[in-house]
């Protein structure tokens, strides 16, 4: 992409009302556009990131044998009127609105109903399970407070997987397989190190379900971990039932705040019951299918990377979720010569600087904005064939051969 | 993709309420599922569709220099009350919906206050001009009755393009380049030959707005039309001052009913003098920005070509937007090995229908579902090295070298 030509500009000051970290840093670096607390735009630099991160998620869940579907955001009520969620007691997050030709929708704030009553289109026999079906899809829920950025949305981007089974013990095999695909997505978003499989509280049908908590200081969770035992519960659980049950005393647990980047939860038939969703098993016998739901926040992620990884000049992007691998600057005549040939190569991964602004001015954006390597052509490296380069993260500065950039 | 592997079935029957086409065949063919009139989900296929035909419609706007963002959903009343927009005599189509923390939000049915509005951050001075933006998003439209299968959505997915100018013969020269992208994008989703650029009503700032309306039998919008002079035109603008505009009289017209598939707008400053977005022209003096809409309905298109390109035994997808090229199907122990074999190779363009079905079933399937190459590969036909190659479109069937179905 060409700077001059996208109508992205930095901004020297984020809106007043932006008081998290993210959400200014992001709005600043030209990612996001707030249109209203928890509600924000996707520019194109962040368009690429959430594209980015969805290409992780999505390749890890194609290999556990996932399908990929996309569910309405508008609600007929008789779906969710048979689980008791239609209720806003129940359910305390609902937008609702009135349809012209008569009746009231809701704005889905997550899908088990519909996909649950979709489901008896297809599934009749035992033959037809399991099934793992998920999207990527605007979820809206009506929170009173959303002052976190993009950490907290009212309109925001998650990936919703539902799985289907036979029996519990399917469910538990592929909820295990889920955990560990959870691991390698966040291990390949930048943030496996920091975000650990958390206990928290299950519902009618579960003890406990699963949290992907990933350590934060402006994370709105609290949890307890102790590091020996690999051991992170909730707070929610922190009770001494669940201390007896984990083996760890309140003594040997930390506190911490942490962000929730995903969460798994085993649903047995708690939605297929009363949807009526069944199978008939190899006797013959109708049964109630087993389900697990599995959700990761996308844009959330995207805030609590855009958090994690940043200093005080600005964003520090994961090479694979960065918007671009280079940002690419020419100085003088040559320099610039050279930058323009090696941008028709790399256009797809390249973010060209090729505005009409100082070198100083270009390259504080380009800490602003985070691209893992900065990679300058001037008139005097060009004479031995090299760039220099900078990595955002650690601010190393090398010559490198311009043949040889690719290798980075 | 292996059909033994997703949850799709093709279904016998469409819904009783499906009375449109277009939704029937989608419902069986296992491309959507109805949740309620005019709201439908995407269905493993049917995403593959979309993204196709998003993939062209992208492809044509980012030559002609477009950059792609996201805006939100959920919209402020403050902005829309500017151009008085939020009124619902004003729109008709507004769902609304309350906030908890106070207030009333809408749900997008366009989006040209928000980026208007945005686009005040980013536009200063003429140098900052033109700019072209666009997004894919949901539209949500309050539509009193929505009977047309995903013809006519309650929530669609819209590509929806503003362009921003300091002159309006700098907005009449992109105008014009939307028109030619429009035509190489209706070409290539091979509806060319039957949508026509229509004149329709403008608003207070210009004379006639055009559409793109693709003759269709159940096209919900009537259009007179004469062939040899080149005209088309809605019939709300088929008075005597337009006949004498467009040089044709009312004998010299064909009636016939059309879908429209795309529309373009000169909206001058009627959008951004109330909202406030000037520039400071080459003297400094504080201008109006120019601005142009241009619309284009992409689940509208896929139900418009499932109507088009459709039979009595199914959907006859163009193979520009087919979620697959081949529809594959082994016979014998040695043509499924083989079939396996070409899957393996290419999956991503193939279903390969790995049922434990028998053939006939698998015909009848490969016709309700279009995929344009049905390839069979028997063990008679290996013998030969060959593979059995049905055109969907013609029904032609001849025999393929296995090594050459990739020329298809």
């Amino acid at each position: 992409m060409r700077f001059s030509k996208t109508f992205i500009k930095t901004l020297r000051e984020a809106p007043k009302d932006e008081t998290a970290k993210n959400g200014a840093l992001l709005t600043r670096a030209g990612y996001i556009h707030k249109e209203m607390a928890g509600v924000y735009d996707y520019l194109p630099f962040g368009i690429r990131v959430i594209e980015n991160i969805k290409a992780i998620i999505r390749d890890e869940l194609n290999k556990i044998g996932c399908e990929e579907v996309l569910l309405s955001a508008l609600q007929n009520p008789e779906l969710w009127e048979k689980t008791g969620r239609f209720s806003d007691t129940e359910v305390d997050v609902w937008f609702k609105t009135e349809l012209s030709a008569g009746g009231v929708l809701g704005l889905a704030p997550t899908h088990e109903e519909p996909l649950t009553n979709m489901l008896k289109t297809y599934v009749s026999s035992y033959k037809d399970l399991p099934l793992y079906i998920y999207q990527f899809q605007t979820k809206f829920r009506n929170e009173l407070r959303a002052k976190s950025g993009i950490l907290r949305g009212r309109e925001f981007l998650m990936k919703d997987l539902y799985s289907f089974h036979t029996s519990e013990e399917d469910l538990d095999k592929f909820y295990n397989e889920v955990e560990k695909a959870y691991g390698r997505i966040f291990e390949r978003l930048g943030i496996g190190d920091s975000t650990f499989e958390t206990f928290a509280s299950g519902g009618i049908f579960s003890k406990y379900s699963h949290e992907f908590q990933t350590f934060l200081p402006v994370g709105e969770d609290t949890v307890y971990y102790n590091k020996d035992k690999s051991i992170v519960l909730n707070e929610e659980v922190l009770n001494d039932e669940v201390l007896a049950d984990l083996g760890v005393s309140r003594d040997e647990l930390t506190e911490t705040t942490a962000a929730e980047v995903g969460n798994i939860f085993k649903l047995k038939y708690k939605y297929s019951e009363p949807l009526g969703l069944k199978f008939a098993d190899e006797k013959n016998e109708q049964k109630n299918v087993y389900m697990g739901c599995y959700g990761i926040g996308v844009s959330r992620l995207m805030g609590v990377i855009a958090e994690k990884f940043s200093d005080e000049k600005g964003l520090v992007w994961p090479e694979a979720i960065a918007p671009f691998k280079y940002h690419l600057i020419g100085i003088g005549a040559e320099g610039t010569k050279a930058a323009e040939e090696f941008y028709n190569k790399h256009e797809e991964m390249t973010l060209f600087d090729d505005r009409d602004l100082r070198p100083g001015e270009k390259f504080a954006d380009a800490e602003l904005i985070g691209i893992p390597f900065r990679v300058v052509i001037s008139d005097k490296t060009l004479k031995d064939g090299m760039a220099e380069v900078t990595l955002r993260k650690s601010g190393e500065t090398k010559l490198v051969k311009i043949e040889e950039l690719e290798e980075l």
